[in-house]
């Protein structure tokens, strides 16, 4: 058995068990990891890769132009993988490919019962959100991104289900 | 419905469905979401923010001398995050953490029923891998690594299940 200093590492439930990540009181309370999100130079290759190496089903490239974004999904078993490409001129994941000029993964995004209650307890707790207002997000439901900053350096979304 | 060229993207089955990702024939047919594996520079912090205020269950730390590397695992209701920390003097994520200091998403480690069969797919396709011979990974099952290069910019991991 690890110890990190003086303390053990077990869950907040204190059951030992491993299943069953919600319900605990005054948390978060995270569900499904709803997607992964890689932004993607060639949107054409990666969904071709995606279908005919990988063995996916791969959706239809969808434009979203509210949110300066074409998306494409691949099933996976349990989740799924979003595919970003940037559409238009403003569009957030045009800078990301120009850090990242092969693609890379963009973001996570994390399903919440409830958006507003996942935020109130983040400011309690004072993990930083990048806008603690939820907006609607690119699947129609509200949204709110953890700032890298505060997540080991990555971005997350958390999506109400 | 919006174009890639003149090629609409539809599944590989060509069913139009978008559930069940494995079974193509001649594919690699990539099956569950096995983690998303994310660097952390601080174990203790990461694994007590996804505890205390994210409401998950984390396990315990496991040293994994022949990795380099020490391992925490968060469940999420339908996969896992792997939090990774350095172990040693020669661990891949050191390098990593080098790059990125407040830590990031590594890996997507991804199943497949049979690693061989995925590898000659993969090489077949002229898709990069690390090195073709599977070796056994952190869990005890064969894996390899495909090369960022091949897959948009993100290292992934295939587990045979």
């Amino acid at each position: 058995m690890f110890r990190f200093g003086s303390r053990l590492l077990y869950s907040a439930a204190g059951s030992g068990g491993f299943a069953g990540a919600k319900g605990i009181v005054g948390t978060v309370g995270l569900g499904r990891l709803n997607h992964v999100a890689i932004a993607v130079p060639n949107m054409e290759e990666a969904a071709t890769m995606y279908r005919d190496v990988m063995g996916c089903k791969v959706s239809e490239a969808v434009e979203q132009k509210e949110h300066g974004v074409s998306t494409v999904f691949v099933a996976l078993e349990n989740t799924k993988i979003e595919l970003l490409h940037p559409l238009g001129e403003n569009s957030p994941i045009a800078n990301f490919l120009k850090k990242n000029p092969a693609g890379g993964i963009h973001h996570v995004c994390i399903e919440v019962d409830d958006i507003h209650s996942a935020v109130k307890v983040l400011q309690e707790k004072q993990i930083r959100i990048i806008d603690p207002n939820p907006k609607i997000g690119a699947h129609g439901k509200p949204v709110v991104f953890l700032h890298p900053k505060s997540c080991n350096g990555v971005l997350v979304e958390l999506e109400e289900k």
